[in-house]
């Protein structure tokens, strides 16, 4: 089965919002089967709208509206679907008496306008949304469903939940897909692409592969479709098995796990502390890991070094190592991770030095030159870095190549006791 | 000038990603005078891709692609538009150089797949990408405008930065649309409504305002169009005058403005420096002003004292203070501020400390409850606030007050002297 989402309102195609019902849909109805062909934003007129709704109900089995059912005058979605469709709006009881209790909770007067909103086309289906005063509308066209919602995110999220994905979900009866995503991390994706050209290459006909490379890693989704949800997930697995085999230090989770996530479970799952000691990234690793919520159960804190003072001062780095060999060096960063270890008393110590630009480069030292540490009671490992000459970039590479230093330096740890 | 945006990537489809790239361009093609008409999202899909791409070209005066121009074999966006427009892939040397370069610099061979994203396809023009191995393809289809560009998001906005919208706003010569944005804090929308209800009700009838809220702030839009743009400037100009004398200390900038650029730009124009002491922020703070480029010339660094031991050690809180009246308390933040500006050596101390939740929250003390404390040398103020049970929320929220109350402290000293 295979949908259309069409999101109406003048304000996405202007910018003014960002389009996050499409996403949630679409990751919703994958769940039931339901195949997203295209997603399409198009403003409130009247023409656009029914082009590309009776568009989409020729190329698609299902399509979902979400938009244009407010109060005011600039909302048509109900009218062009109407005309479309060749219906009239008639006043739909239950409706007018929940928008009644709606306003007399909140100890408001009716408004003509939003008692108009329970004039619904007189051959749809109504959804009842209890969180609003515009209901979900469910169309048989021959026969392909379309559902027109209003575009609030949570209203349009629990009419789907209530009403919309059950009903699909049993009409797809059967057929299940599903989606696993692996999180690589440290390797380009060409690079990537080229260690894994057999694994590719060998993989069944039905497994789908995908790379999704975003500025710091690299997902790759592995999708299929089936009968048996269960021998589906048994064949993806089987494929990631071998990618473990092949790559095993660059995959570092799962799904919408991140880095600062697997080094946290890691962390707090071995009884280990650790303590942060930032010059180029500012902040950023220690906000990377802060997100995570219970982070205080690994998470003693840190300095943000961003001056040499505040190395000398607050990490103990010796200032002739800076005079020596420069702020961004082996041998201060080192001390650093060293220095917050033993300041804060924790178990590993995480130090980042570098030029996150844009000035500030030399011959010798690139912007996008970036010393990281990592320390741990047994010993510190460093690794210099060559970024490009992005500061944003930069900062967020930086913090997550930090990070998986730590993630495998715990690992290989663990595996020596 | 009606263009049609089009996104290719089947992750979009899934729900993976949010399609963010579409709300930027929309915002910025405005800003030239081109209207978007709609937007699309497609799979990596043959057929789709030059179907949609066609129906678009007889739609739209401009058709913008983004995605589908990675290395790896589900990229498909080149050979599907070669395809449409009969024409065939070719070396392109400067971009094959480019590449070479990239690889160089980051010490890397040049792969064969890489090599390949210099294949463009004969009939366009290539806009160069210095942001990675893609570049984009500008070509004239029957008058029509196509353009193809990378699906990363700071890619595309380079190409279009550089090359496009340039371009475009040459070709839509005569008619001037002016957007003015204002940025206020500190009011929620519907009392900013309600304060500024007679300043909206005045507009002159060519000026259109819209509320902009996000989860920390709220912008104001002021729009206009005409044939001069002096004028037009002008009128917008009047009309945030008359907003800065109602909301005075609600506006911290316009445009682009981040409360901490307009932050760092008050340091640095005073030459004052800064040091943070983080508890629930956790880095935030320090990782948005360290975001700024040039940070260094007014931040000296911090500590995030995520544990009660580190707000001792390191900040030289008195233990008592912590047992008497808690780590989210007015005395231990005031000290917290105090005492990493006396450590530092800074001219302003920024502290945070409270319970950003999911848990941890008591009675006294709800999830939310946040106090934040800003030292000068003429002394310390705090705050309580309570935000909601969101975390992410909370940590930013907390991050900007701070800051905001760092921005109204040195304003409000610069007065007095």
């Amino acid at each position: 089965m295979y949908a259309t989402i069409i999101t109406i309102g003048e304000e996405i195609l202007i910018g003014q919002i960002v389009d996050t019902n499409s996403a949630w849909m679409g990751y919703e109805l994958n769940k039931v089967g339901v195949k997203v062909r295209q997603i399409i934003s198009i403003p409130d007129i009247d023409e656009q709208i029914k082009s590309t709704v009776n568009q989409s109900v020729n190329d698609s089995d299902i399509v979902l509206i979400t938009g244009g059912l407010g109060p005011t005058n600039d909302d048509i979605t109900k009218q062009a679907l109407c005309q479309l469709f060749g219906s009239e709006l008639v006043v739909h009881g239950p409706t007018l008496e929940h928008i009644r209790q709606i306003f007399a909770k909140r100890g408001l007067p009716l408004t003509e306008l939003n008692s108009k909103q329970a004039e619904i086309p007189s051959i749809c289906e109504v959804l009842h949304n209890p969180l609003g005063t515009a209901p979900g509308m469910w169309f048989d066209i021959n026969s392909k469903i379309v559902v027109s919602m209003p575009g609030v995110p949570f209203e349009m999220k629990g009419i789907m939940q209530q009403h919309v994905l059950p009903r699909l979900d049993a009409f797809a009866d059967g057929v299940s897909i599903v989606h696993k995503t692996i999180q690589t991390f440290g390797l380009p994706e060409s690079f990537l692409a080229e260690r894994l050209n057999d694994w590719e290459a060998n993989m069944p006909r039905n497994i789908n592969v995908a790379y999704l490379p975003n500025p710091i890693s690299i997902r790759i989704r592995l999708s299929s479709s089936g009968n048996s949800k269960e021998l589906i997930e048994l064949e993806i697995q089987k494929q990631i098995d071998a990618l473990l085999k092949l790559i095993p230090n660059n995959i570092f989770g799962y799904e919408n796990d991140t880095m600062a996530s697997v080094v946290g479970d890691l962390l707090v799952n071995n009884s280990l502390m650790l303590a942060v000691a930032e010059s180029c990234t500012g902040g950023t690793i220690a906000h990377l890991i802060t997100h995570q919520s219970g982070s205080s159960r690994y998470f003693l804190g840190g300095v943000v070094a961003y001056s040499n003072d505040v190395k000398v001062s607050a990490l103990g780095v010796d200032s002739h190592l800076i005079e020596t060999y420069g702020a961004v060096s082996q041998q201060v960063v080192e001390s650093m991770a060293q220095g917050v270890m033993l300041k804060l008393g924790s178990d590993y110590g995480i130090a980042t030095s570098g030029i996150a630009g844009p000035t500030g480069g030399t011959p010798g030292k690139p912007v996008g030159t970036v010393w990281v540490a990592v320390s741990s009671k047994q010993g510190v490992v460093s690794e210099r870095f060559s970024f490009g000459s992005d500061r944003e970039r930069n900062i967020l590479r930086s913090s997550v190549s930090a990070l998986n230093m730590l993630r495998l330096l715990i690992l290989s740890e663990k595996k020596i006791q």
